[in-house]
């Protein structure tokens, strides 16, 4: 095993390149915004693209836009991978996605520099796009990898504008057509480096996250249907109020998945009352319920918990329930013996490390099933995550590259 | 005291003009939705008039548009009056309002033609709005007869589209510059019969109800603030979560007015939460609060207990709270004499009637302040209100309209 601790990072270098990429694309509300297929998209792409050109790699983009940087290895076989996503929410950050690709920059830099040709096809990886954040579908870059985009999916995803994918590709000189050749079989390993979005690392003192499992999420969409009635003239005896049922399911939501623990979340982002004026008791309260938890078991245990609320307070209230599962997906295990080397790696450098479930979703789960696939994660200040205010001291990320970079050579080399 | 069961009352030509006037202004999206001074009220209050042209009143417009009909009093003096308003909310029914008219004229009708001219002046008032469905203000036909439209207000209050009330007036030839003119002093009383909108009087077998009180109600609107966070990586632990809050708030309020029993009520009727996404903890909550109670001691505590129930909520949750008081109106007593004589008449008509507060607003409460005042109540079935399904069957108004005519005989022969 190398000693990461003398290779040689340039955190200045490091942070240009994090300031560079993070000017392109920005939204005219504050922060950045590069979605799939549009103008600051094509642009940090290209951008990346001059990097990888500049390392040495050879460079090609897939049928979907995946940008691939290769260094042939002297033994051939599978190639071992690094990388992330470049595409962004609206109003994102410099960080999320695009920090795996600077990390594996600096990786593969540093390892060339130090210890030359690897034995195995060593890449970095540019993801086209993950945050589902323009088109109606997500994953979009990763799924081609796997060949699991859907014949006929890029007709039926579409933008706000109602442009489909397939549109938008055709207008950057892709065809839809070949998206199945994006698909790749020799990948022998994939390590994805990301800011953890959380507070976890900062609060507890951990300069190195490394993920045991991408959790499992279910949204859900409740309707809680009762009787339209007059604010004034309907006692509270007589009332089926769906707002106050379902304040009473997320109260009792809420709480169950802080009783059950981390790393349980239950989470109501959306909520409207219908008709929703100040003075209608409303016909129908609609919400929604993101829950997560890591593990197969607790996972089902938390679900069944929501479910059983759910249906008791409708009961008890005499409300109609109505859930539709909008997503549903079980929890991503990483690859033992990765993980296992990226422990031993940090271990190695003699810091601390969390061995932590990621409470959000990343391209490592659409990968996994299929390819050897590990993560790690540095630490995000304040835990912010999908909004200008990310940030990571380019200090914090440092070691992150020597981890990512000792993993990869233990691949590799 | 007359015999009011010897009136003459034809119900099926009191069930035409329901019909007939229900007929006029319906809204697109079905139900009625006649807004001051469209063509659907315009047309309301065309045949309203012919009506009472038919009766043999003397008819003018007064300066804001509300419509009166007059009967001279053999002794002059002030005049005793009737009527409710005929505008409607959008998608509205045919009995909120127009009741008030259709029983008015029906009881001055069977008076006239069984005992001649009154001593008092005798009017049917048809009020032009009470529903504030238009214009961003509402009691304005009442208010206007009470002097309490504030200097400039027909440049303040707009509709949807922009237009203010004043540009609504003059083109409907209605001079704002006159609006004071509009002003009454000569009201010796004033007795609206209205639906109960409520499911009271049908569920407990009362054919008549009698208001003790108009309800004092105040809205709120609240906003909860928490911390925006990733619904994935965030521990529940370490959330201040805006929407958890709220509902805890909403779940106790409601449970407070079930607690403290009729006629407190609270109800939420709007609520959102922001970005709104599914998977993000929302950085706040907003929502409103309509809480009414018909006495003051009780209101008060009522208010008081919500109050605490917020405040206690965002200190315990680590949450900011802003409440914005919208609107905030004292209950109006209705006057002694008046409600007791319609009791009397109730009582001699050997009729069950209850003593009750109204939860809604209504004209009355505008008027009370200034003219003595009373209301009565006919059931509503099923309690349906502001819907195209507001219905009473004709033989439970007639009970209303001897009633009415039994009071108006007491004050005005």
């Amino acid at each position: 095993m190398i000693d990461v601790q003398t290779l040689a990072i340039d955190p200045s270098e490091l942070q240009a390149r994090i300031d560079r990429l993070g000017n392109i694309g920005s939204h005219p509300d504050g922060g950045l915004y590069r979605a799939l297929y549009d103008d600051g998209w094509v642009a940090g792409m290209a951008l990346v693209r001059s990097w990888l050109d500049e390392l040495g790699m050879a460079t090609r983009v897939d049928a979907v836009g995946n940008l691939w940087g290769r260094i042939e290895g002297s033994a051939g076989g599978d190639a071992v991978v690094t990388g992330s996503h470049i595409d962004t929410v609206r109003q994102g950050g410099k960080y999320d996605g695009a920090l795996g690709i600077h990390v594996g920059i600096a990786a593969v830099r540093a390892l060339v520099a130090a210890h030359g040709t690897p034995k195995r096809p060593l890449e970095v990886l540019v993801i086209c796009e993950e945050e589902g954040s323009r088109f109606s579908c997500n994953f979009w870059g990763a799924r081609a990898i796997v060949g699991r985009i859907e014949p006929g999916e890029h007709e039926r995803a579409v933008d706000a504008d109602g442009v489909t994918i397939g549109e938008a590709m055709r207008a950057r000189g892709f065809d839809p057509a070949h998206i199945p050749e994006a698909r790749r079989d020799d990948v022998a390993a994939f390590v994805e480096a990301h800011i953890e979005q959380g507070a976890i690392l900062e609060r507890e003192g951990y300069p190195i996250g490394i993920v045991s499992t991408i959790t499992g999420s279910r949204w859900l969409r409740v309707r809680v249907s009762g009787r339209q009635d007059h604010a004034g003239t309907t006692p509270m005896d007589l009332r089926r109020d769906p707002v106050a049922g379902a304040a009473h399911m997320i109260e009792r939501v809420t709480a169950a998945a802080t009783r059950m623990g981390r790393p349980a979340v239950a989470t109501v982002g959306r909520i409207a009352a219908n008709p929703g004026s100040v003075n209608v008791v409303p016909g129908w309260c609609e919400f929604t319920i993101d829950a997560r938890h890591a593990e197969p078991e607790p996972r089902r245990a938390l679900l069944a918990e929501i479910d059983a609320i759910l249906a008791d307070v409708a009961r008890e209230r005499g409300l109609e329930l109505e859930a539709e599962t909008m997503a549903d997906h079980d929890p991503v295990p990483m690859h033992e013996e990765i993980r296992g080397i990226l422990e031993e790696v940090v271990q190695g450098m003699g810091l601390r490390y969390l061995v932590m479930p990621s409470g959000a979703g990343h391209d490592s789960e659409i990968l996994a099933p299929r390819f050897p696939t590990a993560m790690l994660f540095v630490p995000s200040r304040d835990g912010r995550s999908h909004t200008p205010a990310e940030y990571t001291p380019v200090e914090q990320i440092v070691p992150g590259v020597r981890a990512l970079a000792g993993a990869l050579h233990r691949l590799a080399y």
